[in-house]
């Protein structure tokens, strides 16, 4: 491979060139092995801020990041393969009850998924609030597992995109993660890498989600979409409503008990229809003719749950922790919520114990916030609204300002609007 | 002392924010410290090269990085000072002549210097090619020679700015270099912390230096000069021409040999204008009325020099240094010289051995480029135009190819424009 000189690259980007796909390769490898240092990276990531990359730039990016690691291949499957991702939001634990839906209807769901880091919550804390599963497989576990159950959530190795997970750790330092070349390029190299066949993305948007406003999280899905279309993944993306929080919980086993409800068939309105609405894209997507619907209220989406936390090595019928120590936040007026700030309970439960601050901290299984209404529903002065659930009481001070002004109780009536906002293929 | 979040500040300058001086303050010292690491100083300084610094936060930086290191102190001196900074062109001897004339006029002038890196040449390189003279002072040698000769040009020792010095060498590698605040501040917090009275700045315009546009060139000159102004230094800027390099020669022998022709009453013309414009500048600037054209004319500065010299070790009276190898290029036509290109001059001095690639190259002292005919002079086809001056011969084919095409030559008279192009106070 040919040398380049880093500097004339950075330079060269900063200044609104183009870089050739030879630059780009030579670059990530170059970063990979240490050759490029993080302070030519971050320079870099901060200039690609300003300048982007463009639709020749940004699949070579994506493709040389891809390169540095394996990649996992579904094709001796029986089943085809379909695969979710979210860019994350506050109650989002639509990953629970979808994965073992989109199996019942006959598509192997290879759901590699990650932590927690930050307010949103990580859907391997959440499992794990499960007595005895455990979230790291090797690739013939996962592979058995899909074969025999149809659905797998589980950590993803090391070994996929190595020089995403480099250079997230940088950019996540550097005040260069807000740029949608890099969050795409980031999202894709690591699903394509996973060897999915069709993909579905749910990017959400509003002040609970990474993208603020409708214009980038649409900009963010068309360019993942374009991404995965160029890798020869089948990529179809929702944008979804990130205002408001999911459901009626956040943190880790209050969402699988309301996953688990929404598997039994009950659970809150906008869960069970942004679960079935995924579930439509990824069968479409997987080219299978199947109603989710019907396999939701059947009962086969939670027996493949129960044979999937099984397969794991948790316990389906196990009851879940409970925190040692609630407090309850009351309404403060008569009325109808007409917003609920999803930032807000995101922090309460962050701050519970629900997420963590740093990679290395620990998460505490019960922690989070759970709330009796949402959106759209009365309340009268004096019910209880938020429960704060936690391990450790010292936390719910700082919770509870967290929670302060976060919910508005309108005199009139008021309604949550549609979850799925635009769909984008 | 406050501590900030570094990623905070570096996500407020991306999006255009005004940091606050405490935070600019904490980014400088702690950056100095290893607090703030390598490859966030490189975010923030490519956020800078596209969101600016602005006339509250720029004197901030400039300040918070003088502050990290000592000063140097010069009102004990029975003299008044002045100082001069080139922001670095070809040719660009200047500094030789300038002080001691300057201090024959009876104004001390400090004159710390670096080496030269690319280019443009070092000052302490070409004087180092004075036998037995040495570049290296403590401070009380230095505040012994000016109060004693009137003049030192010597090294700055590592003690002023420490932050500077790292986020100049961050910069380098980084892409980071051309961001007009990060040049001012850095230029001028050493210039303040060496304590100067009054600094006369000439900023480089033109292909062969390192701002190409005048535009460009005006724009640091005024950031520099506000700098000055607002640290309590009188401080004049003069955007001189550098489409074509300076006087007859380019290496380090050969401009010394050049300065002694200047200081002797001769020397190209160009050069004696520059030097005569600064001197006049500086003896302005610190409030000295004196004639500097006297003081060249009567030997007067030719004897500071000598004692100036001497004072560091050098031997005014040895021969320069010659190459061991010399070769020619010539007119390839009849006609009058209409431009020469400086940085193509420079290469060819620089691949000659004249500076170097790396802060640990050692450069030689005889290698350069030397012209017979400068722009607006008649020439023949055949004469010698330049002579390449080396001790290692494999140096010249690189050198030979770099001034290819480096002079044009017109069937019509040329001529050179004005040196100094605009005055900023």
């Amino acid at each position: 491979m040919a040398s380049y000189d880093v500097v004339d690259l950075i330079r060269s980007k900063r200044d609104g060139g183009v870089l050739a796909d030879e630059e780009i390769r030579w670059l990530i490898d170059a970063y990979t092995r240490g050759d490029v240092g993080d302070e030519q990276m971050s320079a870099l990531a901060m200039a690609i801020f300003f300048r982007g990359l463009d639709a020749r730039e940004l699949p070579t990016w994506t493709r040389a990041m891809i390169d540095t690691g394996e990649r996992l291949d579904f094709s001796g499957l029986s089943r085809p393969t379909a695969d979710k991702h979210s860019t994350g939001g506050v109650g989002d634990k639509i990953t629970l009850p979808l994965a073992p839906l989109v199996a019942a209807c006959g598509v192997a769901v290879p759901q590699l998924s990650g932590r927690g880091l930050g307010h949103t919550g990580g859907t391997l804390d959440k499992l794990e609030a499960i007595p005895g599963w455990r979230a790291m497989l090797s690739n013939e576990e996962m592979l058995a597992q899909l074969e025999d159950v149809g659905a797998v959530i589980c950590g993803a190795g090391s070994g996929l995109a190595p020089a995403d997970k480099k250079l997230y750790a940088l950019r996540d330092v550097t005040g260069t993660v807000e740029a949608i070349p890099l969050i795409a390029s980031s999202i894709m190299s690591k699903k394509i890498a996973e060897g999915t066949g069709a993909l579905v993305l749910d990017v959400k948007t509003g002040a609970g989600a990474f993208m603020k406003t409708l214009d980038a999280s649409r900009e963010l899905a068309r360019t993942m979409v374009g991404l995965g279309a160029a890798a020869g993944v089948t990529t179809v993306a929702l944008v979804t409503d990130m205002s408001a929080p999911l459901g009626r919980s956040a943190g880790n086993a209050v969402e699988v008990a309301e996953s688990v409800e929404v598997l039994a068939g009950g659970g809150p309105a906008d869960v069970v229809e942004l679960t079935l609405a995924l579930a439509s894209e990824m069968l479409a997507a997987a080219a299978v003719d199947a109603d989710p619907a019907a396999a939701l209220a059947s009962g086969r989406a939670m027996d493949v749950w129960r044979r999937m936390i099984a397969a794991q090595g948790g316990d389906p019928d196990a009851p879940l922790p409970g925190a040692r120590h609630t407090e309850t936040v009351r309404a403060e007026a008569d009325g109808w919520i007409a917003s609920m700030d999803a930032m807000a309970v995101g922090l309460a439960a962050w701050r519970l114990g629900a997420g963590r601050a740093r990679k290395e901290d620990p998460v505490q299984a019960a922690a989070g916030v759970t709330w009796a209404a949402s959106v759209g529903e009365r309340v009268r002065a004096g019910d209880v609204l938020f429960t704060l659930h936690t391990d450790t009481p010292e936390r719910i001070e700082r919770a509870r300002a967290a929670l302060e002004g976060a919910v508005t109780i309108s005199p009139e009536p008021a309604s949550r609007g549609p979850v799925v906002l635009e769909r984008i293929d």
